[in-house]
């Protein structure tokens, strides 16, 4: 269950996020092609990845006032929405629905979906490089950190790899290496992103801390998943449930039990608990309310 | 005909640009992906525009040496080159054959096309951003550059009108505007880089200055693939000529008089000659030397 805290913060961010979000895709485009990008951009997503940016930026800065932090947080959740419109294109998952709404290329068409996500991608750039509140050095670290844990060495590396699975994945190890580049990454960009906002010359031995609670967290994710497809319904889901099987495609439960997929949730989730409360402020951590919510989500 | 002075040029410049494009893309990489860009990466396109990026740096530097500048061209070539695979895509042109080679989509399929565009720009930024020789300001600066004229409000604009051209082009004018958009603006985005890596602090008038030289070589460009397209043939080409007129598309000829047309695009080539004139350090100034070429050239 969500604590209340956890709620409130998470309503919170979400408002900031999405505000600033709209207001960025609401300058003059005679194109229409914002227009396009708005449609998966406001969806009702659960802004997970941005929450994360914002809280990890609290974590490490004096400051409660997350506007230096908050571009990055929407830029983080452009680069997100771009995977998902492009993972739904006919060439890829081929998916109809998403979040109980018909996907980008069901509405505007393959080709403008497919520039959507093109534009959407450029246009997190844009906004990380325009940040006002932040020096210059600590903007390009963020730069890199996008750049990096979205392309080849992180998210897309993993569609890849995904994209040949029945090749690549003959092991448990092969697929939590997969649920890494594809999910985890992004999770790592989060908390990374939050920190290097904080501070003018980051500590590595934070930023491999923190890539060690991103990894944990977004494999955790992922079985979570796993472990819904087969266990929920799909009206609880807001997607088809059990598709995995169907598809034939190689999950965590192709490997464990139910009963061992689910005490590897938490053993990864503790681990990252462990690591991440040597940087909470008090017994009252918000992102850790948010690594057990995330155990325990219904969808 | 291309002057011994240009073709030596193009020459060096695209041995240092496919130099460390190899180089970038030979990291180590398990995915296979960076693999499945090098295809269309290093497929002998005539790499303009991180020619441009160089001799503009040139242009406005003290040295002679392009270290600094080349990071910069060849993220703007993996720009380039994505929006090239991307527009290959069925979804949107549907070619099966580029520079006289199969498309990526035609060699790897649609879905490691798709990946591999969307890896090259996301590589563009995270090249850009760990360019070691520049301040962080003017890195900063280029960034925004890349993501400005790739963006919504630049190339991508562009190849949305185009998407809707039966609906968005009713005049010269409108035509003219989304060749800007497809074209001139990776154009003055590579003499703004190149301008952007030799200053710490840019001058407002010079940057107006490149965007009208670019605007103005970018559609002069455009006018002279629709006019090849008419009055050239496929061997010489290298794709298929006539393919405009055969799918019903508006080019400047369904406007202009082939006469008109030549003419236009002597005016804007002029017109930007004498703006960069002012310039050039000499009366040998390789970038005039390129805009006549890019008039002149049968391909």
């Amino acid at each position: 269950m969500m604590s209340n805290e956890l709620k409130e913060r998470l309503n919170l961010n979400t408002k900031a996020v999405e505000d600033l979000i709209t207001e960025l895709i609401q300058v003059k485009d005679d194109t229409g092609l914002l227009d396009v990008t708005k449609y998966s951009l406001l969806s009702g997503g659960k802004r997970i990845r941005p929450f994360i940016v914002l809280e990890a930026y609290r974590l490490f800065s004096d400051s409660e006032n997350v506007t230096v932090a908050l571009p990055f947080a929407c830029a983080l959740e452009m680069i997100h929405t771009y995977s998902l419109i492009h993972d739904d294109l006919p060439c890829m998952d081929n998916d109809d629905y998403r979040r109980g709404r018909l996907t980008s290329h069901k509405v505007f068409g393959e080709d403008k979906a497919l520039l959507a996500g093109d534009t959407l991608l450029t246009y997190a750039f844009e906004v990380a490089s325009n940040s006002k509140d932040l020096s210059a050095n600590s903007s390009l670290s963020c730069i890199q950190a996008l750049a990096k844990f979205a392309g080849y060495s992180g998210m897309a590396g993993g569609q890849m790899i995904d994209l040949d699975s029945e090749k690549n994945i003959k092991s448990l190890d092969q697929l939590l290496k997969m649920h890494s580049l594809k999910t985890s990454a992004l999770i790592i960009c989060a908390l990374q992103l939050g920190y290097l906002c904080s501070v003018e010359a980051p500590n590595q031995k934070i930023l491999s801390d923190l890539e060690k609670v991103g990894y944990n967290i977004g494999v955790a994710f992922q079985i979570v998943d796993d472990i819904l497809d087969k266990t929920s319904n799909s009206t609880v889901l807001g997607k088809l449930a059990g598709s995995d099987e169907k598809n034939g495609k190689k999950t965590t439960l192709s490997y464990l039990s139910l009963k061992d997929a689910k005490d590897l949730v938490i053993s990864l989730t503790n681990e990252a608990i462990s690591i991440i409360k040597q940087y909470c402020k008090s017994d009252n951590c918000v992102l850790i309310d948010l690594f057990n919510y995330l155990i325990d989500r219904e969808k």
